[in-house]
């Protein structure tokens, strides 16, 4: 990201020479502004807001006409955000948003640059609504329930923007702009449109592709006439933020033919190339991303996301977060547990515990067969942390659902997946994921591991991306119009599939060539 | 104006097919419309306003997404004013006008044939602040000044708008653009635009050319979302109202060269046609718009507009206004009178009484001389009605001004002002100036009468050929771009020339073949 300029902005500040006004020229301040800024870009249509064109004749006079305007493109027009001195030579900045449904992401950018200057993460404060995205739907369904949540949104933000700026000592006029990747009903929240219809056939959204708007529309603290991006959506269920990683990715500019995956609460996967695109999003997540085993949580310290078991000694190797004493395990640490289990012949090719190999480590509470991972002596909770069968099961089954949809997809457009050339895994799990035990496990196909690019918050790259470049953002409708989206039909077919892929790694060996099952 | 439908309308109203959505269709509803909007123009981009966003579900649902949809254009964008069911089928409306410093002039119009439906002339309500630009511009720079005088505007325009929507049983959200030409200073105290510079040297305007505005950002009671046309200007001596009458004349697109003139608080002229256009203004008006002449006043009930004199008889054949008794006379009145009372001899080619052609018509008040046009007898003021040798005087200054300024931006650009094939005569003077009149008395040259075209208020006429034509209001930035200003400089040529024009109707007698003087 770092370079002295970045050479195709769209949000910009420039420094026209202007010359004071005399009986020779008597053009008035805004055109006089507009004609030198035209003159400087070498470039057509200027717009001026009218609450921009109220205080030009104050501003102008009151730099003597020495000024830098900051302007963003949209549709081939310049639109005026800002006018002030010309000794005010920082800036302009930007943010770029990853509208997670549990997360937000803001990065703090300079937009001459591009350059990073700030980054913070926080909770999505819906979250105290409801934790899942249905509850919210409901909640903005009841009276000044949308903007209520609406509003919990806009005040963190402005809380995190607030912070960020004054840190960097930014004044909150010159962040001229704003971005934001995320689901489709996130995307409708932060704009204030209602949801209700997301989550009823035939699902449609208010608004697949809305037009920049302004902070103050959105009550942002930036300037208050800076444009704010928002990702398209394809439909309820294929969101900005997977297009925003499609956009990240670069996989609409190759030749060859890549796929994208993102685990989030769903598992949504792009197949496609810079001709076409096919999409698909299916439940196969939740195990992934700590929802679902009894010791799961979010990536966090103390969490363990790396395992290793000595198939000879069966001793445990584990490693935290932050090397903190364990507290947890998130999806990443959760799959190396599962494939390190399978390669020393603790669990069979079902998932199930093989009790001869596991020894005293099971023990059964309630009925239910657990794996002490950490005893309690160790553990940073202070009481062991353990794995039941059930957890795996669950992990079995999002696995499993995750190869079907891989290759589900993958076989609609008639593409091998071992064939594949370029396997982009994003979202928080895949940056921790490592490809090796993804594969033993039979969750991602047997692909060599350099095929796997993984990169962290695509969304928010993405977001990142189309505020910094006119072409990147240009880009956005060309991948929303080129993406098929096909809908999972959950037929014979896809049970088929889905069957053979709940054994490790598969029922199908030669899929998984590298795979080596321990043997005793 | 009647017609059964535009062709180059830039605000529209379309009735687009759209299905409802299904499984197989699940677009947004925005771009669900905006992708029926786009079929149905077989074009381009189509912008939502956030507001029209956030109410397009509930409004598509409630009509079961059969819906008419009104829209504007800008800079090949067309911009989304209102959704509605498709059975509302009227409109759009839309409102012209003609902001003058002492009278404004709405004329309601219907959108798609162009017909009007309604006209309605009122004060300006800021003639309470201060009759002339300069106290309103005074007052705008007091505290809270500005905003007065622009609210006070805002509500009357609203008050008549409401008064002409009511008549026709149009609903406000109907009423869908506006256009509107006024002189610089009055356009910028609509704008709320400060005009404190447009008096003071190098007299710069806030802005030439606005950019489209919303009702919204004016207050302006018609729908938020319409747009709003300000004509621009040229500087603050050369305002909107003269380009929407340059529009309207027509002469922007002919071959032969034309004069306009416009005969308002200042006499404003233009020569030019499609390639080139001049302009300069001058102080020639006042004793032509009632401002001088002791019984001088605007044109209104019982005010006499023509006056015959029999030179043999000397009998005064008076014609008023509505034919009521006559009250005072207007400019158009003054001119007839003047030149009759030359052509029976009554004044002399320097404008001043004969008395012994005006007999006992002649009176001295007040060492004055004054002519009785009505004895009190037959006045409906109950006094009798006259002109004073000052009154003559200050027309003579006026005709030879307007001669003058005419023979100089002619000779500017060497064409002999009688060679000239079109004279376009605007204002409300215009409409009822009898042209032989001002052309014995020297006003006006000594061209065939044919050659004159009065016509009304071309400010306004200007104004509503700009809102019902987009070809039209794309030709405005072209006219204000090819015009050259020419600033009239009071120097010894023109006073020879001004000092030539003082006589009836000229000192040399050659410019006007067609006056026969009196000879007793």
């Amino acid at each position: 990201m770092e370079q002295t300029q970045l050479n195709d902005p769209w949000i910009i500040r420039v420094s026209p020479d202007m010359a004071s006004p005399s009986l020779d020229d008597n053009t008035a301040d805004v055109d006089r502004l507009v004609k030198a800024v035209k003159k400087e870009l070498g470039t057509g249509a200027i717009a001026v807001p009218y609450a921009m064109a109220k205080r030009m004749t104050r501003i102008l006079r009151g730099v003597d006409y020495r000024v830098s305007a900051t302007l963003f493109e949209d549709r081939g027009v310049w639109h005026l955000v800002d006018v002030s001195g010309a000794a005010e030579t920082d800036g302009p900045f930007g943010l770029g948003m990853d509208l997670g449904s549990s997360t937000l992401v803001l990065r703090l950018l300079d937009l001459k640059t591009g350059n990073r200057l700030d980054e913070i993460s926080t909770h999505n404060p819906q979250i105290d609504v409801g934790p899942d995205i249905l509850t919210r739907i409901h909640h903005a369904a009841g009276e000044g329930g949308l903007e209520e949540l609406q509003r919990m949104l806009i005040e963190r933000i402005n809380q995190i923007i607030g912070r960020m700026i004054k840190r960097r000592g930014i004044p909150e006029k010159a962040v001229a702009g704003m971005s934001v990747a995320g689901n489709t009903t996130m995307t409708h929240l932060f704009m204030g449109l209602d949801p209700y219809w997301l989550c009823r056939e035939p699902y449609i959204p208010v608004v697949n592709a809305p037009d920049l708007m302004s902070a103050a529309d959105l009550g942002l603290a930036l300037h208050p006439e800076a444009p704010v991006f928002i990702f398209p959506n394809v439909g309820s269920y294929f969101g900005g933020d997977l297009i925003a990683g499609i956009l990240a990715s670069g996989m609409c500019r190759e030749k060859t033919t890549a796929i994208l995956v993102d685990v989030g609460t769903n598992a949504e996967v792009v197949i496609g190339n810079r001709d076409w695109l096919m999409a698909c999003a299916g439940a196969a997540g939740p195990a992934l991303e700590g929802g679902v085993a009894g010791v799961g949580m979010m990536a966090g310290p103390g969490v363990i996301d790396r395992v290793v078991i000595d198939p000879e000694t069966l001793r445990f190797e584990i490693g935290t977060i932050d090397d903190l004493p364990p507290v947890g395990i998130c999806g990443s640490g959760l799959i190396d547990l599962v494939a390190q289990l399978f390669l020393s012949g603790m669990i069979d090719l079902r998932g199930k515990y093989v009790p001869s190999r596991c020894g005293d480590r099971l023990e059964k509470t309630g009925g239910v067969t657990h794996l002490v991972l950490v005893p309690a002596r160790d553990s940073g909770t202070r009481r062991p942390l353990t794995l039941s069968q059930p957890d795996i099961d669950a992990l079995m089954r999002s696995k499993a659902a995750m190869y079907t949809i891989l290759t589900t997809i993958a076989g609609a457009v008639n593409i091998p997946l071992n064939d594949l050339e370029r396997f982009y895994v994003a979202g928080t799990f895949g940056s921790y994921i490592n490809p090796r035990s993804a594969i033993t496990i039979g969750m991602i196909p047997d692909l060599p591991l350099e095929t796997y690019v993984p990169f962290g918050n695509s969304s928010l790259e993405g977001a990142c991306r189309a505020l910094l470049s006119r072409g990147d953002r240009r880009e956005i409708s060309g991948i929303r119009d080129r993406i098929t989206y096909m809908e999972l039909n959950v037929n014979q077919e896809f049970m088929n599939l889905f069957s053979a892929a709940r054994f490790i790694p598969h029922t199908d060996r030669s899929l998984f060539p590298s795979v080596k099952e321990w043997r005793g």
